[in-house]
C-alpha cells in the first residue's frame, strides 16, 4: 500500500483538469505562483525547467504546511505534477499571444507548415516519511497545419479561443479544422501527455487512485 | 450565393455530431438505414464503399421527398455527407466488438503495436435544380498503443466504452491513456476527418453555413 500516491496538480489549466477527469483520476489542485523565468532558450530545456519550478514550488508549500500542522495532518504519499507546454516554430518559442495582432502573427507562422509542441512534466514525490524525490521528462509532438486564409485567421481570432493558449491555438477547439495531421500524442498538444505520464509512473512503481 | 450548401449528415454517431458542433457548423441529421455489406475486403475500398452507400441512400430519400412535396419545398442546395470508419490491424478489419470477449481479443491485438484507422467520406451534392453529383475520398491515420496489462484491458472493458466502437476503443475517452502516438489526423481516429472534409469542400468551391 505504501506505493500509493495522492496527486497534486500544480496547474490551473482547464485542459489538464479535463484530461485527468476524463480518466477518473483522483487529484487536488494547487497552482504554483512561481515566476515563469528560465535560464535556457532551448525548447526541451525551457519546458522541463518551468515544469520543475512549478512542481518544486508547490511541493515546498506542502512540506511547510505539513510541518506546521504535523499534529493534525495524517501522513500520506504525495505526488506533485508540474507541466509546461510551449510551441516552437522556425526557431522561435511561441507563448500565449500578447494581443490579437500577436495572435495573427503566430497563426500566419503556423499555417501551411509544421511546428513542434513540447510539454515538460515534473514529478515531485513527497513520501509520508518526508523524503523528497524529483523526476522529469518532456514529450514532443509535431503538428502540421493546412493553409489558412486571412478570413480563416480572422474568424478563428474572433472566436476568442487563441488568447490564452501557447501558439495562439487550441487543437481541442475550433482549430481542429486547420490541423492536417499530428506526429505524436494528441493530448500532449492539448498540454498534458497523460499516456506518457501514466506509463512513467507505472515504470517507477507508483500507484495512483481513481474514481469508479 | 448559389454555392452555399445545407449539410445533411447521413450518420447518427454522437462523435460526428460533436465534431460538427465544435466548429459551429450547421447541419441536419438523417441516418441511413442501409445494410453494411460490401464487395471488397480492402480497408480503403470498404470504408469508401460504405460511406457512399450511406450518403446515396439518404440522398435518394431526400430527392423522393422533394419530388413528392415540390409545391411546398423551397429549393436549396443540399450536401449529404456519409462516413464510415474502420480499424485495420494485422490484415484484419476490426468492426465493433460482438461481445466482451471479442473486445478483449481486439485490444490484445492493438496493445504494444500499431494499427490504421480509415475513414471513408462521401459527398452527395443535390443542387437546387435537382442535379446530383458524388465525390469521395478516405483519410488514414496510424495509431500506436502502449503495452496494456490484463488489468488495463479489464478496467477499460468494465468502463463500457469499447462496445459501440470500431476496434473496441475510443481515443477521445478512456483509451486516451493507452495511445502512445498518432501519425495523422486525430479527428479521423474519432471517426470524422473534419479538417480534410472542409479543405475538400474549399477546393470544390462549396460553401457551408455556420452558427455564430
Amino acid at each position: 500500500m505504501d506505493n500509493i500516491y495522492k496527486i497534486v496538480l500544480a496547474s490551473n489549466s482547464p485542459r489538464r483538469k479535463q484530461i485527468l477527469d476524463q480518466l477518473n483520476i483522483e487529484y487536488e489542485i494547487c497552482p504554483s505562483g512561481v515566476e515563469e523565468t528560465v535560464s535556457s532558450s532551448v525548447p526541451t530545456e525551457v519546458c522541463q525547467e518551468l515544469a520543475s519550478k512549478k512542481a518544486m514550488d508547490v511541493a515546498a508549500s506542502i512540506r511547510t504546511y505539513n510541518e506546521l500542522h504535523k499534529d493534525i495532518v495524517s501522513p500520506q504519499n504525495i505526488l506533485v505534477i508540474g507541466a509546461d507546454t510551449i510551441v516552437a516554430a522556425n526557431e522561435e518559442i511561441l507563448g500565449k499571444p500578447s494581443d490579437e495582432n500577436d495572435a495573427v502573427r503566430m497563426l500566419k507562422m503556423l499555417q501551411n507548415s509544421s511546428h513542434s509542441v513540447f510539454t515538460g512534466v515534473a514529478f515531485v514525490f513527497i513520501s509520508k516519511e518526508g523524503r523528497v524525490g524529483e523526476y522529469h521528462f518532456y514529450e514532443e509532438s509535431k503538428v502540421y497545419f493546412y493553409p489558412m486564409g486571412d478570413d480563416d485567421i480572422k474568424r478563428y481570432i474572433d472566436s476568442g479561443e487563441p488568447m490564452d493558449k501557447a501558439g495562439a491555438y487550441g487543437i481541442q477547439g475550433k482549430a481542429a479544422e486547420f490541423v492536417r495531421s499530428i506526429d505524436g500524442d494528441y493530448y500532449n498538444v492539448m498540454g498534458f501527455p497523460i499516456a506518457r505520464i501514466l506509463n512513467e509512473l507505472k515504470t517507477l512503481g507508483v500507484k495512483i487512485k481513481r474514481y469508479y
